[in-house]
Parts: C-alpha cells; sequence; structure tokens
C-alpha cells in the first residue's frame, strides 16, 4: 500500500484567499495590515524563508518589511526593537526570525512581543495562555499541523497523538493543541528511550525534530497518520522531512515535504497578522 | 509485594528546616518575608488547606495573611487585588487559593500576579517561562512531584513518564517539568481511550485528576513508580487519593495519601516565599 498523501496547497490556498480579502478591505479603508519580520542572521535558509514570507505577504495585499538588526544585534536592541514594534500602531504583527546571534535566546527576547502582534506565537505568555486556554497565537508551525489534521478529517479526540521534539516553537506548543482537542498526547525526544516502541503507539505521529528522515517504517505502524514538519536542507538545495519517504509503505496518510506543512504555516502567519 | 512507601514528611521538614533558616535571617533583618494569600470562596476543603498553609508559615517564621475578597468578588475585583499585592514591596509572595466565584476563571486572573512573587506558578506566563526554560516558579504540586522522585532517587531521564489530568495547576507543568528532565512524557485525561493501556507502559506514573480511586491495579505493571496528587475529601473528613491503595500490591514504590505530595507542597510553597 501507499500512503495517502496529505498535501497542504490547497488549504493554504483558501486560507490565503480569505487573508487577501481581508487585507483588500484594510487597505481600502485606508489602513493596511503590516508584518514586520525582524531578523539578526545571515543564515541563508533563513533568508530564504523571510523571502517566502515577504513575497506570499505582498502576493495577498499585506505590507511586510524585514527589519534586519545584523549578526552583531545583541539581546537588548533585540528586546528594544521587538518593543518599539509592538508599540507602533501601524504594525499589526511582529516575528523575530531565528536562528538569533550567539548567546541570544529567543525565550529571553520573544517576552517583548506584545501578545496581542505575536503572531508566530513566540512570546512564553503565548505559550502559557495557550495551555492556559487563554486566547493566543500558537506558533503557525503547530497551527498548521492541527489545521492540515482537520483538512483531511483526521480525528484527534482520543486519539494518541505523539510527537517527536520537544522545541518550544513546534513540539510544545502543539502538544497543547492537541491536548486541547481531546488527544492523549505523548512528547518525545533525543533521550526517549526505544523511540520505535513509543512511536509505534500511535494514531498520529509527527515529526518536529530537524533531523533528515528520522523516522523509518521500523518507527510507525499500519495505518497512523504522519505529519512531517521538517524542513531540512538537502546538498542539492532541496528540503527533506523528517520521515523517510519509505514510511509511505506502511502508514495510512503522510504529509509530503515541501508541500505539506509548510505552505499551510505561511498562509496561517499572514491570517494571523490581518486577524 | 508490597509498594515501598514514598512518604514526603522528611522532605518537607528539611526544606520547612531551611526555610527557618531564611525566614530568621529575613525578620533579624528588620524585613520579614510575607505571604498572602487571596480567597473568594466558602468552600470548607479550601478554608481547611489554607488554615494549614498559614500555620505551617506561621511555624517556619514567615508572616502569612489571608485576604478573603468573597464569594461575590469578580473577576475585575480579584484582578485588582492581585495587582495591588504584586505591587506592595511587602508582600514576596501572592498566591489565589481556588475555587473562585462562578464565572472567574483562574487563568482570567492569575494574569495579575507579578511572575516574580507568583510562588504558586499561577500566572499563564508562568508556565510559559517554565515550558520555554526561562526561570519561573511552578505550580508547588507539580514541583513537589519531581522533588518526592529525586528523594527516593527515581530517575527521570529516558523513563516513560505518564501523567493523568491535564489540568494548568498540576498536569500540564508537570508534563513540562518532567520534559525538563529528559523523561518521555504522555498526558492522559478523561476522554482517554483505553486509559489502563496507556498508563500501563508508564515507569513513573503520575494521578492528579481529583477522582477517588481511578487508578487500580488493572491500570499499572509491575515496577511502576506511582505518585499520587488526589487528595479527595472522604465522608469520613479524612482524604482519599487518585490511587486505589491495592496498587501497592502490583507497583514497586507509590506515595501515601496523606503524608506524600502534600507535605512536600506546603514546604515548597513556602520556600518560593523566601527565595
Amino acid at each position: 500500500m501507499t500512503a495517502r498523501r496529505l498535501a497542504g496547497g490547497d488549504l493554504a490556498a483558501r486560507i490565503r484567499a480569505e487573508v487577501a480579502e481581508r487585507a483588500t478591505a484594510r487597505r481600502d479603508a485606508g489602513r493596511p495590515a503590516r508584518l514586520v519580520i525582524v531578523t539578526a542572521t545571515d543564515d541563508e535558509a533563513s533568508a530564504w524563508y523571510v523571502r517566502s514570507i515577504a513575497s506570499a505577504a505582498g502576493k495577498v495585499g499585506l505590507d511586510c518589511d524585514v527589519d534586519d538588526l545584523g549578526t552583531a544585534a545583541t539581546a537588548a536592541g533585540l528586546s528594544a526593537r521587538l518593543a518599539a514594534l509592538s508599540a507602533d500602531p501601524a504594525v499589526d504583527g511582529v516575528m523575530l526570525q531565528t536562528p538569533l546571534p550567539p548567546g541570544v535566546a529567543l525565550a529571553d527576547v520573544s517576552g517583548a512581543i506584545d501578545p496581542a502582534k505575536d503572531v508566530d506565537g513566540a512570546n512564553p505568555l503565548s505559550l502559557g495562555r495557550l495551555a492556559t486556554g487563554l486566547p493566543a497565537y500558537a506558533p503557525a508551525t503547530a497551527a498548521a499541523v492541527v489545521a492540515l489534521l482537520d483538512e483531511y478529517d483526521v480525528g484527534l479526540a482520543g486519539a494518541r497523538a505523539v510527537v517527536v521534539g520537544r522545541s518550544a516553537v513546534v513540539g510544545k506548543p502543539l502538544a497543547h493543541l492537541l491536548l486541547d482537542r481531546d488527544a492523549t498526547v505523548t512528547v518525545c525526544h533525543s533521550r526517549t528511550r526505544d523511540l520505535a516502541a513509543v512511536t509505534s503507539s500511535a494514531d498520529v505521529l509527527v515529526a518536529a525534530v530537524g533531523r533528515t528522515h528520522l523516522v523509518t517504517p521500523e518507527h510507525v505502524r499500519a495505518g497512523v497518520v504522519v505529519v512531517d514538519v521538517g524542513t531540512n536542507p538537502t546538498p542539492d538545495g532541496g528540503l527533506a522531512g523528517d520521515v523517510d519517504p519509505a514510511v509511505a509503505e506502511v502508514a495510512a496518510a503522510l504529509t509530503p515535504v515541501p508541500g505539506g506543512v509548510g505552505p499551510v504555516t505561511t498562509a496561517l502567519l499572514l491570517k494571523n497578522v490581518v486577524d
């Protein structure tokens, strides 16, 4: 058998169309919606991602500025800029792109982003609000996983969901989103003993570690729905997921990389700007 | 076999002795440490718990005030009081006791507690900071579970930890604390299918749902370490845990109720006040 391919393109296009309509209404009302992406890196993959967001924003009629503080930016400098953008009434969404300069942790500076403008859910307060059931923006990637599962009517209530990866930007917020949808949630990571035994218990398996083809056919049981969050650069300039494509021979469904979670993530990020 | 009894009394006494020493130093320096507990309930079990904290605080030399806003308190009134106490330099710790009046959710008002004084980790920001690895107070109950496991040298790195209960005051913060200790963490709840199958996979099982004797011998495998967070009132005025005492015939170790997590929770709460 071959797994059903859970592509994200159609869902992303629908979300972008909705965003474009609202962005046009905002523009017609003389108050265009604006996203500012703060960067402090010369990482090429990061630059590519930022350009892709800026391009997608432009296509739906959102203003998007990239505010590059350079690789010498300090935590204090980043915090000050994020706070200033948060206070600027002409800015609707503020996003801080990683990686950050050495010695600067995302959580140390993301607290300066107003939760109301924290369109990528980077502020620890946004995560805390999410976990306690208060309105909050989830990191767009985590939200995209759930949106994609919904798109394909994958039932979450009572399901066993296993998340591989415990980052504060994907694994942990995703665990809260899945719990909120009544899944029984397990979070695995590099220290997990017998990873295959844990992942094999999953009805829904999400790989979000950033290691090419970490999840192999030996990690899954027949019938599982697998979501691949990985976007690992390949030597030929492409993208590889965290899931070995051979998993498609065992799983019931699998999101492709590229073309799965990625386009939905970008679309949801833009949606958060007009929300 | 009968499970080892993981009592919390000795650990709690050691923590209280340390707190007493620091509280005395503070008092000698003319600046006594003060905890204020805000209440808005006439629930008798809650009142009993608040009295027990106040009594324990007195014994270690901490000032402890109970600030009762009554059952007619509103969210706005509670928030204002919590903010005022947070701003008061004579107050070191602020705790909001549940239950709250109908229509008032803990997460709606606990954001008014300054994270630096949030000794019971109720502010969503405290949870978010905990989840992102920033310094923060964890809810004392969640911290007590980990402290008790450490007291008895229960290894957590790589262990499979299963938490039954997904509350924002115990289950969720505990999941983050256990993840931070490199456990593989599963969170179960009322919607979990085949709870016994999930709990049977645990090396460490924590019951935190508030349902008397929910966890039975059928839920555990031989050799598991079981932590019982439940404090359910019994008809005769005592306390019953979430774990059926018959589990002791199967498990390797079990915390008693009362006398397990409870005293450690109170001691850690007081420790947070002097921290």
